[in-house]
């Protein structure tokens, strides 16, 4: 039922298509908007409309970036000798936010799903197999794809796909999180992290 | 640090300044956003510059409306007799849900709060008088402010400005929710409750 008239009602529903948004928080978010000053929600708007289409990747990283080369593949202080495969630019942003990996990132944009129908087609490996081709300095490429299902593919996939150009593929540590709790923690990664004892 | 551009990161920032929507939550709905297709982008900017430039009061019972005096105040199978005043639309939508109150509304956007610094002239009690002087078919205002400080502060000024007219002024019931269990409800509700109790 309409009680709040058409415009409202349509912008209740726009935000209850947004992911994790009930029609109880949709409605909140919407009395919200039209609470706010008009310059406010005018300024909303436009950077909605501005983030989609301004939005531009790296043709290097393939990470979103306002400029093409991205300011990590720009940065001269960074080496060019590793390159970290993540899935998603918000998976480079955690490892940036730890200021401890210095080398550049490759994002894939996905991960190899056969069940949602992505393919290796689908995520940005040609991209990388490109980049290889032309920066000959890559020693090293680090694969930091989730650890679940897809992401191991993904990265059992590329690294079959790299080791035949002779460059060295890593993928990042399965283990007990720090802070956690072995008690609590599942019985796949308590065996990764027997598996992945080190000498002290 | 700004990892995603200008663009992607004045989304992130706008989405978080909407109540209820944290850091995680304002980058997770702007990164859906930039992967909807462009047309339902549009839509949605266009939703919310729409919502708030129409956005229309009802001039009989301030509820928002498209049209003007809205459907419930133009229903003629609706009595004339009873007015329910209610803080807000939403408290107006989930008494019309009920779908048993056949009388008319009254919207105050809002409850006396002298630490908010919302006082009666703030909130459209004066058009509550106004309509009240016009309307004499009214026998019974009957009063569904929220059972907090505000709404029982905004219901006892109400009452002692319309009794003086004669016109008869009831509040909702308060009492124990309907599926409640007793040993989990407040004091002042369980006070209330034995209060308003009524012979079987």
């Amino acid at each position: 039922m309409n009680y709040y008239g058409n415009h409202l009602t349509n912008l209740i529903e726009e935000f209850s298509r947004l992911p994790g948004i009930g029609s109880k928080s949709a409605q909140r978010l919407a009395f919200y908007v039209i609470d706010m000053p008009e310059k406010n929600v005018e300024k909303f708007a436009e950077a909605i409309l501005a983030a989609k289409k301004n939005i531009k990747y790296c043709s290097k990283c393939q990470n979103i970036s306002d400029s093409d080369p991205c300011y990590i593949c720009t940065n001269s202080s960074r080496n060019n000798k590793q390159i970290m495969v993540v899935e998603d630019p918000r998976d480079m942003a955690a490892y940036e936010k730890t200021k401890n990996f210095k080398g550049k990132y490759h994002v894939l944009h996905g991960a190899i799903s056969p069940l949602a129908g992505v393919g290796p087609q689908n995520i940005k490996i040609k991209e990388l197999l490109e980049r290889l081709q032309t920066d000959d300095e890559v020693e090293e490429i680090i694969i930091a794809t989730n650890p679940n299902v897809e992401g191991e593919a993904t990265a059992m996939y590329i690294s079959k796909l790299l080791k035949p150009i002779g460059i060295k593929v890593t993928r990042i540590a399965h283990g007990i999180p720090v802070g956690g709790d072995i008690e609590f923690v599942d019985d796949v990664t308590l065996l990764r992290a027997f598996e992945g004892r080190r000498e002290l």
